[in-house]
């Protein structure tokens, strides 16, 4: 039996059924008190009242999504990407997350400069690291899958979120995150998780469905796919890692579409037999 | 200016309008006279005659597609792939193709074990690999981007077709085929091309659609997406890489639908302004 202290879901999952104090009211009816919280549905409430929720309910927020998105070119947008990292880490501080996820951002205006993306997203990070430490937020580097390079993500391996932290040289103000539904293809992967080590502050589980048909919005349930959940809980909690298992599925042609008392209750389900 | 006649078309592009004998007329009428054919379009015909009309309008054949698909885990299953391999290797030695692309298969039969896949096809390679050398065939390792990894190939970044290559330590029977829209988002692309030096024996081209909309079927036209296509070309061509550059592009919603000689017309233009 898993711990079910350490389930976690990411309000993602019900993300088009419920509102802030739905899910959390939703989770914590079934005993799960581990959530990650998005900053439009914690916006829709306000922080206070979303902070104040948070508490009563006893939940642990696993995450707070997202941040990132600092690729532009031009400098007035990254300007604001900023403003609004700099928003969402303030957002973090104040609920108490765990960590905030940061996905890189894409190509964007046009550009095929990867290199240059890539660099620029260093350049935040240095910018940002310092203004997270001075509030105890740790920024969680997501790597994505390769299929999201183009338009939301041109950090693509945990080999390269590793290389990025080496070259960053932080503290505990810079983790990464690891989601399986990102990583499983990977033939590095188990080379990587034991790299990683102590920079893991996140692990997300779901599934990839073998007959996948959208690239963003067909994420599977636990168990209901082809990835090696054990295998890759057992490679990220043999570095040490004792964390939350995060649930993020999204998913517009099934899971979004449930009721979502009953999506939580097979996640707990799953839990216990396919994780 | 690029050279044309290092231009080659995959029939795959013009799949849905064309059979063997209208893509190699097609593309002969308008000047190109390379091209990478397929098992059913050859079949249709009878190898005999393929052999013939490549050879009649003087078309070199830079693939035939395709060799591989050796991950199933039930015995009679994995013999008759090894077979249906041996077949494809003759077929690509009569028809004088420069390789047979390789592409490894999914995971099948319900499992998640991508270690034990991978494992299979080294095992396949290493049965296949002394028959196509007895006919001066060589094997393309093709890596397919990481979201074709549950369904059609295990082999999934180029870094890994290299380490592929050294295990296998075979000589010019075994190769790799580089195909920018499997790997253009890889961090380590430019390392591994540089890896992979004279190993590459294909090149393939065509884009990556910001608003992919199908894992499969909706790659792009050189120019149409985000691929720093002539970026990509130039790290192989420094490899001394001095072959075709074959354009192969699987498009449901989009070139499948058009006029083939407008898409071979298409094809040259951009030949010259996006590779």
């Amino acid at each position: 039996m898993l711990n079910e202290a350490l389930l976690s879901i990411n309000q993602a999952t019900t993300r088009e059924q419920w509102s802030l104090p739905e899910a959390v009211g939703g989770y914590a009816r079934q005993g799960v008190h581990g959530i990650a919280v998005w900053h439009d549905k914690l916006r829709e409430i306000g922080l206070a009242e979303g902070a104040r929720l948070l508490r009563e309910h006893d939940m642990t927020v696993t995450g707070y999504c997202i941040g990132g998105l600092v690729t532009a070119t031009d400098h007035a947008a990254l300007s604001a990407a900023l403003d609004e990292n700099r928003r969402a880490i303030e957002e973090a501080a104040v609920i108490g997350a765990q960590c905030i996820v940061f996905v890189a951002g894409g190509l964007v205006d046009g550009s095929k400069d990867l290199v240059g993306a890539r660099a620029r997203c260093l350049d935040a990070l240095d910018v940002l690291l310092p203004e997270a430490k001075a509030v105890g937020v740790t920024i969680a580097l997501e790597p994505l899958h390769p299929m999201m390079c183009a338009n939301r993500a041109v950090l693509t391996t945990l080999g390269e979120a590793n290389d990025w932290c080496d070259q960053l040289g932080a503290g505990g103000e810079l983790g990464i995150a690891v989601d399986v539904y990102h990583l499983w293809w990977d033939p590095n992967l188990a080379h990587e998780i034991g790299r990683a080590g102590p920079r893991i502050v996140a692990f997300h589980i779901n599934d990839w469905l073998e007959d996948t048909r959208d690239l963003r919005l067909d994420r599977g349930m636990m168990g209901d796919g082809v990835i090696d959940i054990p295998g890759i809980r057992a490679m990220v909690e043999a570095t040490g890692y004792a964390g939350h298992r995060e649930v993020e599925i999204f998913s517009s042609r099934d899971w979004w579409q449930r009721d979502p008392d009953e999506v939580v209750r097979i996640i707990k389900e799953r839990y216990q037999t396919a994780v």
